[in-house]
């Protein structure tokens, strides 16, 4: 795949450099580490402070999630791997007041070890109080019985959209936790892969599918999903998967949910609205109302072909979050 | 290329079915035409009324820019191709106030026939004062000397945003009018082609580009741009495009720009921002200033790859609109 780009070994640093120099006047890179982004004013107000970080290739997640009402820092990876524990510990250093600091990132391995280690660091070597949420919303990475092992796909924005807005709001670190996991234990999200991303390095196509095949539940990496099939219509898949993120969350008529349609990367808009047009003939014949909808490219893979559906149940107090306003760089909500 | 549709015949009806569900505290569908959109408190302020539109498949242009601060109204084309008369027609009417109504659209020729054709019905059966803005800032498309002959592409934007904010601060309709065509006249922008996008009824690329090749230049409906070459870095390209728009604009030392950097579909905000880097390098050796950035898909062309470099000359004038908020369903600024 052709990729408009200098050197393959420099692209997260010059997309970096690009995105700095881009939005200067709403996040800062640090010179303590190139791969920790903050918040132009974080640590101004006495808050809980809201890191978030992973692989490069998820665009805007997740360095365009560092603004008001969102994250107070992020730490970027290389291209789809973890950051380590460095440019955590950095952020969270910069942006802290004292009042704790959160830590959110999706369920992989080698984030699970970085981020865990920045929690010991941030804890022992700084004296930081430091927490972490793991988001798991991909039921199609592992069954509800072993949800533990789930991997964290695009309702992590959801998650990061309820942290930054907690703590924002002042809530107390034992609050923000709480709501946060929250948000966690009730928002799921399932996809379907179209056509690969190729990583800049390589060259090489994240998966093999034919032309006419498709694949369900497949992972933000390229992870296999649940089931490999010949390509069908938007409302069939929408179906399919719609009807298996209800069952896991138990869902039932009456209650409330906000949804999210994120497109992949070359999944074009029209195509995530046909999508979402069918998400809301369905929960609506279930009786579920939609509170508040988003649609677009909230985690990409690359150029990934393909979208996912996420729900994030409502309640009384994660209404106002979501509602919250956010000025991020990849993200605005007025 | 895949598609995740229903029916290629029913596309655009079903986009905007799911678009209305999604958004609808923002915009409203008309019962008068199924291819109107207008915000749901249009005409509520006596205002200049703001209406835009073109073909389908450039999403989130141009119904995506309906909303406070933006367009009033849209109306939407059959893919890639203009709107007839009457969703223009139906949508000034549904939205104006009095106080004028301008339309902007790019220029092809089928919209240059349509929306003028509005203009006429709008004046002469419904005694509504109207008139257009033609954009036309691709310098690929034509020489200097044959500007009028200049295509519209990511450009428009900047031109939205600055009618609809004008109007928003209850400029006169001769006023909005002036500064709309003052940004039209100091907007320029080009773009590099990748790779093809296909439509859903034929299933066929657009255009056809070997692996290792780039088209300088390319239109945003596959129409040929004015060099193919094999492929080169990034920083190769954007000194190209860059120069090319700096010469044409007579772009000065200590000027000011504001920057747009375009995706077209499917090429990721990684090289958008690594493209953004290099821009802003050669501005700042230049000693052109950048007032203020934006890099995403803001024109596109269903899942064509490549970009585009806008640059929009800056005064006093154009600065607080630039500036001023806005909220549409697929653009918010704070």
């Amino acid at each position: 795949m052709k990729k408009l780009i200098n050197d393959p070994d420099s692209v997260v640093e010059e997309m970096i450099s690009g995105y700095l120099k881009a939005h200067s006047s709403i996040v800062n890179g640090l010179d303590a580490n190139p791969r920790s982004i903050i918040k132009t004013n974080a640590g101004s107000k006495d808050k809980v402070s809201v890191i978030i970080g992973g692989g490069s290739g998820h665009e805007p997640a997740f360095m365009g999630y560092v603004g008001a009402g969102m994250a107070d820092g992020a730490a970027v990876g290389n291209i789809f791997s973890s950051p380590p524990p460095d440019p955590v510990v950095e952020a969270a250093k910069a942006s802290h007041t004292g009042s704790g600091v959160l830590l959110i990132y999706g369920n992989y391995q080698g984030d699970v070890m970085n981020f865990g280690m920045a929690v010991d660091i941030l804890e022992m070597d700084e004296d930081i109080e430091a927490r972490e949420v793991v988001v798991k919303d991909d039921i199609a990475s592992a069954s509800k019985e072993e949800a533990e092992k789930r991997r964290g796909i695009a309702g992590e924005f959801f998650v990061t959209k309820t942290a930054g807005a907690a703590a924002e709001q002042g809530y107390s670190f034992d609050d923000v936790q709480r709501l946060t996991e929250k948000a966690n234990r009730n928002v799921a999200s399932m996809g379907v892969g179209l056509s690969p991303c190729s990583l800049p390095q390589t060259g090489k196509p994240s998966f093999v599918l034919a032309d006419d095949e498709m694949e369900i539940g497949l992972g933000h990496h390229g992870e296999p999903g649940v089931e490999r099939d010949k390509l069908t219509t938007s409302q069939h898949v929408t179906e399919r998967i719609l009807n298996d993120i209800i069952i896991d969350m138990g869902l039932k008529q009456k209650e409330e949910v906000s949804v999210l349609i994120n497109g992949l990367g070359s999944t074009t808009r029209m195509e995530l609205y046909i999508m979402y047009d069918k998400v809301e003939s369905l929960l609506k014949e279930k009786g579920i109302t939609i509170y508040k909808s988003y649609v677009g490219d909230y985690s990409t893979s690359m150029e990934m072909g393909g979208c996912s559906i996420s729900l994030l149940r409502m309640d009384d107090e994660l209404k106002p979050l979501i509602d919250a306003p956010a000025k991020c760089p990849m993200y605005t909500q007025s």
